[in-house]
């Protein structure tokens, strides 16, 4: 390795430079106000853990993804946060431990061992809001409306909403007796979308002629939100719990379509792809052009268990750098400031600690920068007059 | 491991609750707000690079610190941040790239092997700000003062000060002709302050007894800024760059008592302890009844060379977790807000999107939490008036 190349940066892996960072910032305010002015209470999640803490309940998505690491103190197995979610989890479930609704927030940086999910990078600022302990409808609709809220902040527009629940799959595979790989094998069909090889796959398994048709339909069941409708007659004598699944679908897309009439809402009943720990609603978010889902969330009511208390939950994460990168608003042109020569007095002290005092930026020149105001990114400068006193002039 | 202790954190790994969250947060932004006031432009360093441009250049201890990593998608070490100010270098050499004086600032989290510096913990929160490309005296002043309004922003009181510089031990050490082994035998002993081994230590090597003196006198020269009148006439013989680099220290150590009379100022020309990567002016802080020191920094003029361009360069670096924790400021009380009733109409939701635009905080309720304001930590309630008007009562 060469000097010129030392600092080239792993891929997926990225810095911020002025003005991007001032502007990450920014947002970061802007979205952590929300939260607090939402009720949701900010937690710092550590950057590392235990690997049993950090990936009990979550799958092996999520494992693949954890870069480990070896704790010099004792030799156990620690991993690299990749995902903020079950920790917050845990600090529900065992660190606070409240009786009543509990609203957290969190922003932070997450590593991923390969560049997936949000813009192909490996270190996304994931930021995100929980609520533990309701299990009702009206938890899952603050979600969403919170998420949508955090994408006008940030301006990014014209996002659509894609709204789904876990649970219509997976009781259909268990009521048609799927084998745990037949199961994988068909998620991963419909995922795809593949009809004429899921026809096949499906007829090559034992099944009631009611099971495949629902199984089927799956594939089908996507649209706008009138395809609630249909879903409920093609999967009716799927039981009560389908029909329940059905019925809260539909009380989210009507509580989001009556606060959000220009948000598209898409129902899609076999998209579940990077949902690892949910159990119930969950949705995406989207715009056109930008192929991966811009933030995801949705309900998650058993992850707390493995942390000896498990309770209603539902949340939603996304990338604060991608949103800032979608973001409509411009990025901020040169901060300005004033300049304060070298060699100053006291006097010159004294205006310039009331001047940053009052927000203003001032760049206090070194020795030899008399007149290099302007290459500082000056547009004022401090000059003294004929009675000593210091005063902000154009450059 | 058992359900009830998987949420046990890693030895000097933490999480930080609410209120304790929040005062974090609030702590960053007045730093950042701090630092663009004085010019400092926020940059944010990847938490993970490549070995190579992490630890050139940074010695062996800050190797030891820095957990490794395996890149999946080439095989290549990467190190997780240990210390973000050769990552801020880097930026400043190749990223940016200026011909002016450039100021940058950072905060973000970095990683130890083990516990060390501040607090003992692993996950310190590193804030800092460095100058690069101006070698004079003002800009070693700028940082220490800098230094000290960052400690002032964040309620931490009865601060004293620490001035090096480790130039001058590297010059006697080369001038007395010590071989490396023997240079850092000598250097553990001086931060030891081991006088009678240091005197033993010396007595057995081939030395003139200028040298020898000078040496020793070393482990006697700390104490108030008078030490360096001392130091003048002890070291009188060791040559024009000993002589400047005192010159240096009286320039530095006269600007900061001119303008905080207040904050003692103790002058140590052995202690070198921490400084990896230094050449010149250094300091520390400390705050009585805490060991470790706060905040170090000092200038380190070379660093930059191994990314292809060497820049003049100081600054400092602290952690925002210790201060806050060492700060005066108590922690906020209960965040208070007010109940919005579940079950509400539109003009319930507008009353709520009002308050909450005017950043008030605003709880939902969720269904069945009719009666829950107090439950829930809110102090006031949205009641409807008799003309179907939602107004804000005390509970």
């Amino acid at each position: 390795m060469t000097d010129s190349n030392r600092w080239l940066l792993p891929e997926g892996i990225e810095e911020a430079l002025p003005p991007l960072a001032e502007r990450l910032e920014t947002c970061r305010r802007r979205l952590l106000d929300l939260y607090h002015t939402w009720g949701y209470e900010l937690v710092i999640p550590p950057l590392i853990e235990y690997l049993e803490s950090l990936l009990t309940g979550t799958g092996h998505d999520l494992d693949v993804q954890t870069f480990k690491l070896t704790d010099q103190l004792n030799g156990r197995l620690m991993g690299v946060r990749a995902d903020m979610t079950p920790q917050v989890a845990r600090i529900d479930a065992h660190s606070l431990n409240r009786d009543v609704p509990t609203r957290l927030c969190y922003m932070g940086t997450v590593l991923h061992t390969r560049p997936d999910g949000f813009a192909g990078s490996r270190s996304p600022l994931q930021v995100g809001a929980e609520l533990y302990g309701h299990a009702g409808v009206d938890g899952d609709v603050e979600m969403i409306r919170l998420m949508l809220e955090t994408f006008r902040v940030c301006g990014v527009q014209d996002v659509f909403l894609d709204l789904g629940h876990v649970g219509i799959y997976r009781c259909l595979a268990a009521d048609a007796g799927l084998d745990p790989d037949a199961e994988t094998q068909l998620f991963d069909m419909l995922q795809r979308k593949a009809q004429p090889e899921i026809g096949a796959f499906l007829a090559s398994l034992n099944l009631s002629s009611e099971a495949r048709a629902r199984l089927a339909a799956l594939a089908e069941l996507n649209g706008g939100p009138e395809v609630l409708d249909e879903a409920r007659e093609r999967l009716a004598g799927a039981g009560d719990e389908v029909a329940r699944s059905l019925e809260v679908l539909g009380d989210i897309a009507g509580a989001v379509q009556r606060r959000y009439p220009d948000v598209a809402l898409h129902v899609d009943l076999a998209e579940l792809r990077g949902f690892h720990y949910h159990t119930g609603a969950v949705f995406a978010a989207y715009v056109s052009g930008h192929g991966q889902e811009l933030a995801r969330g949705g309900r998650y009511d058993d992850i707390g268990r493995v942390f000896g208390r498990a309770r209603p939950a539902t949340g939603f994460s996304t990338d604060l750098k991608t949103l800032v990168r979608l973001s409509a608003e411009p990025l901020a042109t040169a901060p300005g400031g004033i300049f304060a020569p070298p060699d100053g007095d006291d006097a010159l002290d004294a205006a310039v600690e009331t001047l940053r005092a009052a927000g203003e930026r001032v760049i206090q020149g070194l020795a030899g920068q008399d007149n290099d105001a302007r290459r500082m990114g000056c547009d004022r400068i401090l000059v003294r007059d004929s009675n000593n006193q210091w005063n902000v002039t154009e450059v």
